[in-house]
């Protein structure tokens, strides 16, 4: 049965090792004065940037620049704003991880407007956000959040009054993505580890999700397909392989598309609390917390009975998919569940995803961070015990 | 391995049976002035018209109404666009079958325009449409072209010099479309038949064609799912069954996402130029020639060997998707091909789809027909006589 869904807009994409050479034609479309917002280092220390700026000053093209170093913060935001508001953009283009991404697509968002990114942000500000802004280009040097494809940018305030919400509208979605593997091959093993993480969670909280539709369940079960073969060859000996690389970048491309359209579940609600609290990078809380998550999801999918059914059922589906065989409907589901929990559990070995306590979370802090979790779109109920045993296991 | 691909943006979509009542609040979003693309009579006659005008007036929203009958000719569109280019419309809003729905498409990108439809379409005039348009709102009610999702409005005009071809721009994608199941249930069955093949021609076509994507394959194969099942009862004994009728809107729906990114195959080619020809709905043509098309492409494609694989392997996909048990791998890739042609096969006997002759097409024509006929992006090559012997089986 098809039921009811909404499915927003998506950007027009490009995909392909190489395809970084079509930026120069589609920023034709839009004008001849761009801003760049930009990661710290790696894209100059690749050259990449070189190449760009080369390409601009042959092309004529005027251009600013703005590098953003760790995950956005409002002040940030507002500084960059008010920095460019009267320089006439017609372009912004955001090249580098999910925080970059997130960058630039709040200062599109921002920089017709004069007040504060924190009056619109989800829980802390009053104001709704009307989607006016400077068209948006991103593209991605990882392959985890998926924020090439997603219509929020996640803005972050670390402390104990500390957020982590997104300023969201359905308009904020990039006009366009370039998605260029070759753009990912030289990030480091830790970063593609847990970016891969992230990219496989709102995957599969997509698709558990009870907001899923026929066009996020195909797509997310396209996504996870290529990333279950390749999580763990990127992180080790296949850093380097295009092969490898562009499956990950598809993944994790298709995850932004589908939580944007389906969401995200407890995972991702822990991660929006924790990440608020305390430093941590969002792909290490998503990588660390997903195999337990979803072993406490399917033990109360089990429980509930009639009603957990379609969600194990999911699950159970993703297991057989792992298993490489197909789902086979004489093999009990229970069977299926474990093979994805385990395989999760393993994966998170194998990409040696930190603990929470690395990062200085404690026992004391559990209380803490359980107040401050929503539970999204998770496909069944938790209450407060279930998640506390959760970041228990991980700390 | 995920190869290059394009993928052009999508419309915002809104799902589900009763999703009409959500216009209102849309059309809010874009302005006051509003124009209704719309088909003969059914509209009319079902009451749906009442309640929309009842609606504008409510809501003291200004609009016009025209009618559009049969498939939109070039001159229909211009002195569509003639009339109404003066009226300062903010939104252009189509509910019909798929020629209201190009209908609605072409006035909207003719109308900031100061020549003829005729100028801009693809094979016919010199000009390139620069996809500037008024907003535009698509409402399918049959399950069938999947225009309510692509970037072309096809304008015909019958006759010796005849022609179908597209005005065509990423930019004509519709802004916002409804897919409201609860208007397709008063099709009549011919017409329901006719859409529901060319719908799953559509997607066929898109799945096995070079151009496609893990993303048209996701969308594409869970089209299929949802047509193989529904095709035969919303034609007989379900008609009025919102479950079926759902399914074939989501499967026609993606079948115009799929379309528009992965490009089609012979049967379109053929389409295209008898359309242009002959007074043939373009549904019919479709359905009749599917089946033989079909098992013209897996035998030429079986005659190529390795590079005929991919294509045979994405045939037997389906043809295994049909058998409702999945694909084996230790069973024949010709095993289910035949299963898949012989179930079209099938369905064009039991959905009583017209053959050629009914419209006055005889084999004196076909070399005409040859001479006008391109492969688009079918996944093999098919010689003039191949051609030859599709068409002349079905007249």
């Amino acid at each position: 049965m098809v039921s009811n869904f909404r499915f927003a807009s998506i950007p027009n994409i490009i995909f392909g090792a190489g395809k970084l050479s079509e930026l120069y034609d589609i920023i034709g479309n839009f004008g001849k004065n761009v801003l760049y917002v930009i990661g710290g280092s790696s894209l100059k220390t690749s050259g990449k940037w070189d190449e760009i700026t080369s390409e601009m000053f042959r092309r004529t093209i005027n251009f600013y620049s703005i590098s953003f170093d760790g995950e956005p913060t409002p002040t940030l935001i507002d500084e960059a704003v008010k920095k460019f508001r009267q320089k006439n953009l017609e372009l912004i283009i955001g090249i580098g991880g999910g925080s970059v991404i997130d960058a630039g697509k709040a200062i599109s968002a921002m920089i017709l407007k004069n007040d504060s990114i924190k009056e619109y942000l989800e829980g802390v500000g009053d104001k709704v956000h009307d989607g006016k802004k400077i068209p948006y280009i991103a593209i991605p040097t990882t392959s985890g959040t998926g924020s090439e494809a997603t219509k929020n940018a996640v803005i972050t305030e670390v402390g104990s009054e500390g957020f982590k919400k997104s300023l969201r509208h359905d308009n904020l979605i990039p006009n366009y993505t370039i998605v260029d593997p070759k753009l990912v091959v030289s990030c480091p093993p830790s970063i593609t580890a847990a970016c891969g993480m992230d990219a496989f969670t709102q995957l599969l909280e997509a698709y558990v999700s009870p907001r899923s539709s026929p066009v996020t369940d195909a797509l997310a079960f396209s996504g996870i397909k290529q990333i279950k073969d390749n999580i763990i060859p990127v992180y080790s000996h296949k850093s380097s392989d295009l092969k490898a690389r562009s499956a990950m970048a598809y993944g994790s491309l298709v995850s932004g598309i589908v939580l944007a359209n389906a969401g995200l579940g407890i995972v991702h609600g822990l991660a929006s609390s924790i990440g608020g609290m305390f430093n941590i990078p969002h792909g290490t809380v998503c990588g660390t917390l997903l195999a337990e998550s979803t072993k406490m999801n399917v033990k109360r999918l089990k429980q509930i009975g009639h009603d957990g059914e379609l969600g194990l059922m999911k699950h159970a589906i993703i297991g057989a998919l792992i298993t490489g065989k197909g789902y086979e409907p004489n093999i009990d589901v229970s069977y299926y569940c474990s093979v994805l929990v385990e395989t999760l559990e393993n994966w998170t070995k194998q990409l040696n995803i930190d603990r929470l306590g690395k990062y200085g979370i404690t026992t004391t802090d559990i209380d803490n961070i359980i107040e401050r979790t929503g539970l999204k779109n998770n496909p069944v109920h938790l209450n407060p015990e279930d998640i506390k045993e959760i970041v228990v296991n991980r700390i």
